[in-house]
């Protein structure tokens, strides 16, 4: 079986190779990738494309019923934005490469009962590093600072 | 001044025009519409495009000091995608057409501080109902149940 967070960290460099934010995601279903992403704000202008929300965006439109059967792969933790996507889904397993770099609203996922498990991913972590030393801006952009 | 919930309204009369969800929203700031959009689940086959998502996509990259100064109008209460959205970019005040048809996160954006108006607007409320009436199951898919 692919490695999933690998594939997730793929995207995010690929991101990073097209000047981008280097976060990426992968949605799983029954041990299947239906969705990729990476962050889009560079790459197309976006607001909302963090990684989590292009590979959500990029499964397509699905019942609720499959949410409900998937996990939900992420370089690094999610922040509000995403873990509200997550919640509103129904997404019941979260899994997250670093939160070193950036903590996201794993407690408010943990407290409506998703599974969050955080891999403390060193290729996850030393990408984002290497990205905020170079773009300190663009990173407060995203995040909303 | 132009009315922004009435602006926020004929976003969503335009997305149901178009055969999608009537949820439409305004991104308002110091007193001028710098976003506007709605509901493009039908439209673009998205899974992330509610109104205040489209609104927020529609504005462009903003540096946070302008969201700060920024009021999210919307025909509807804030799933809680839209919700974290909201508290990503420090959005600090948020006026609602109605939560009858739909009770988001207003108690979690107002526990983080944010202003939440709620207008209880007869047009938003009855545009929802007609939808709901006509198209149950599409609702549902957007709400995640």
């Amino acid at each position: 079986m692919e490695n999933f967070l690998e594939a997730a960290y793929a995207e995010a460099a690929a991101g990073y190779a097209e000047g981008g934010i280097p976060i990426g995601s992968v949605l799983v279903h029954r041990g299947k990738i239906i969705g990729r992403g990476h962050n889009r704000r560079v790459q197309k202008g976006s607001a909302i494309l963090h990684g989590e929300m292009d590979a959500l965006e990029n499964a397509g439109r699905l019942p609720a019923a499959v949410y409900r059967e998937c996990e939900l792969y992420t370089t690094l933790s999610p922040c509000p934005m995403c873990s509200g996507t997550i919640l509103l889904y129904g997404i019941p397993k979260v899994i997250i490469g670093e939160n070193k770099t950036f903590m996201g609203e794993e407690e408010l996922l943990r407290s409506k009962g998703v599974q969050v498990n955080v891999m403390d991913d060193a290729a996850c972590y030393n990408l984002m590093q290497q990205f905020i030393k170079d773009k300190p801006e663009l990173w407060n952009e995203d995040i909303g600072v």
